[in-house]
């Protein structure tokens, strides 16, 4: 069995143990393992937002000279934490908004049916359904492993006649890592283009849009990246694209010369045409601040860390928790797997609501029966990990998570 | 001539006097005439935002519980200052993408053409301009007179076979307020739905939404309401129209019971189905404590005052700015007319530049001659008004204004 004193040596030997002084942690006992779903508060983008504000009542609307720059400027900065090139990146509106600006635009280039995984996140699924109806063309679901996600031999044979792929990078259920290069090489072989969603990937795992040769991307900012809730998201679209592409939405940040207020739509140079209405600083402001967070560990080392953060789960699971009922519904290759880890269960609910309420572990739940833990790397310790799995252990073993009342058991 | 001590003596009878007390002023010298572009911060906000991070901080993924009714109760905030019923009203994403949201909705359910004022914000026309290409529909830009605005029978006049009519009811340049009523009447007459953009009126003039059977409207927050820059829009659909419209943008926030995560998209009922993404909670508390600071005053007294406030604003220029070349570009009658009052000048650009630099007074400016005077009713006092003109009046009868480098001369 693995002692926690292997947990305390991993953190020992944690070239980030130190970052967690970074962000505002007042836990006591509670061990947060749902970073994959809304990272903790850094103290930088505290402080950076009351910057903004206080700016913000001094500088009035001549604010706007250094406000105007940002969706770009962090643009820049999330470049470099999904391997993209400057210029390539905006930041702006939510995850959802620009993935329906980009697949209209994806469409208008290169007409074709819309290929998706069928346990995509919801907003994707549903924001493809709703292009696909208005546009009169096909919606192919993949119907791939729950588990593993999509393999590029899948891919390819659904791209025949297709206009856009799209795909999470990482699964936000199994945390299956795509292979992003295989997968872009065969949607690029079947003349389709390729859209990654990496909104469980940024922050946790390397990602080389350039280097793969990427087209579209979108991703948000408020997991791995700690941006806080509903913080703005990003749109990725790869330079040499960007002039024959152009948002759906037009809007007056998208515009050419946009003060000039000429009289018809002429979509600006560059990645600024995939704007839409004014940007939102305050949220920008603190997606900055996370962003630089998150450069100055390095995404390389963020990366490390959150796979032996993986092993570590996945090695305690099959010690401590197998034998308790639970199965791993996440992929054992740590090179498939992103910065969660999902057990299923068939009281998972249950289970989850007692880690909560009994044991003061938060983890979240996805229906039927999946609990999933995410330590996210800038944050967590090893004994974090370690403890977590003790105390499910230990609430399963005793079967007290039994007791937490029938009325609390809704979804929240 | 109109003396300060008249100024002084409005100030002294000013209701909402004690209210520029709410917000940050640090402004020494400093007269700020542009709270129809950009509101000051109120304190409220402040606080507010601090908390929200705090409570992000300490809730962590918990905090969603209470986050997520965020954008239906600010919604019924908003209610209150557009006059809407509650469940009308939701605070989302941008006034660009909600106008694009419930555009397509509207043609969708009336098919036809769109009819929009040629002197319409530009973020409005370049979306309708997309919608209306894309949809393949005739886009009517009413020729009507800039400073004047849209008339009921030009409107009338425009509206055969019309599915969509989109106006502001405060026209950005000249401060115009438009007849809603008898437009709304004009536009439902011909059979057309009609959208009203509230972005400048809300928080300076009393809308009655509901009063008079407006379909549509959208708006923004940081104006009049002093959300802050680029603050989370809103969008009002009557409620009885509700079911019968849908987002063309599917997102999972506006999925009927969302975290089910069912495989097809099934709007919400109500309001919530013109949802997109994840809401931008940071932002959207900033929205909630602004306007419960805007509904403490109250949009009538607000409305009063802020007519008074255009009222000195125009009684000077009669006095003190026409005789120097300047041109009244806003009505004169102030029933038809909002928050702000527009003057045009040839050398509009270079005194807009002195005033700022040379003057202290922040005023905006549009294209190509006319400088906007913005003095927002909760935080201006009329003593700004003629200290304001005192300054304008000084700086271009010594011809100082002449001084400032044309390198200057950039639009910011």
């Amino acid at each position: 069995m693995t002692g926690r004193d292997h947990a305390e040596k991993l953190d020992r030997d944690d070239p980030l143990a130190s970052f967690c002084e970074r962000f505002v942690i007042a836990d006591g006992e509670r061990i947060y393992a749902d970073g994959n779903s809304l990272g903790r508060l850094p103290l930088h983008a505290a402080v950076r937002v009351d910057g903004l504000m206080a700016e913000w009542g001094e500088l009035l609307v001549t604010g706007w000279s250094r406000w105007i720059e940002l969706p770009v400027k962090v643009g820049d900065l999330l470049a470099q934490v999904v391997g993209a090139h400057r210029g390539e990146v905006l930041a702006c509106d939510s995850t959802t908004v620009n993935l329906y600006k980009l697949a209209h635009a994806a469409l208008d280039l290169r007409p074709g049916a819309i290929v998706v995984d069928e346990h995509e996140f919801p907003t994707d699924r549903y924001v493809l359904e709703g292009v696909a109806t208005r546009r009169g063309v096909p919606l192919r679901r993949l119907a791939c492993d729950p588990v593993a996600g999509p393999q590029p031999d899948e891919v390819a044979a659904a791209c025949d006649g297709a206009g856009l792929v799209v795909l999470s990078l990482v699964n936000y259920r199994s945390g299956a890592l795509a292979d992003l290069p295989a997968i872009t090489a065969a949607a690029h072989e079947a003349g389709a283009l390729i859209l990654w969603d990496l909104s469980h990937a940024a922050g946790a795992v390397e990602i080389g849009l350039s280097e793969h040769g990427v087209d579209l991307a979108i991703g948000c900012t408020y997991k791995y990246l700690n941006a806080g809730p509903g913080s703005p998201a990003f749109l990725y679209v790869r330079a040499d694209l960007q002039d024959e592409l152009r948002s759906p939405i037009q809007g007056w940040f998208g515009q050419r010369d946009q003060f000039r207020m000429g009289p018809a739509y002429e979509p600006a140079e560059g990645v600024e045409r995939f704007h839409a209405g004014t940007p939102p600083i305050v949220g920008l402001a603190a997606v900055q601040a996370a962003v630089e967070v998150a450069l100055e560990a390095g995404i390389a080392a963020a990366r490390a860390k959150s796979r032996a953060l993986t092993e570590l789960t996945v090695r305690l699971y099959d010690e401590r928790l197998e034998p308790l009922g639970f199965r791993l519904a996440s992929p054992r290759d740590p090179d498939r797997r992103g910065g969660h880890v999902s057990l299923a269960h068939e009281d998972g609910w249950q289970i989850c609501r007692a880690l909560i309420e009994l044991a003061d572990v938060v983890p979240d739940f996805r229906g039927p029966d999946t609990i999933r833990l995410g330590f996210a790397p800038l944050y967590s310790r090893f004994v974090d990990v370690w403890d977590a799995h003790d105390r499910i252990a230990g609430l399963v073993e005793s079967g007290r998570y039994r007791d937490v009342p029938a009325d609390r058991l809704r979804v929240t």
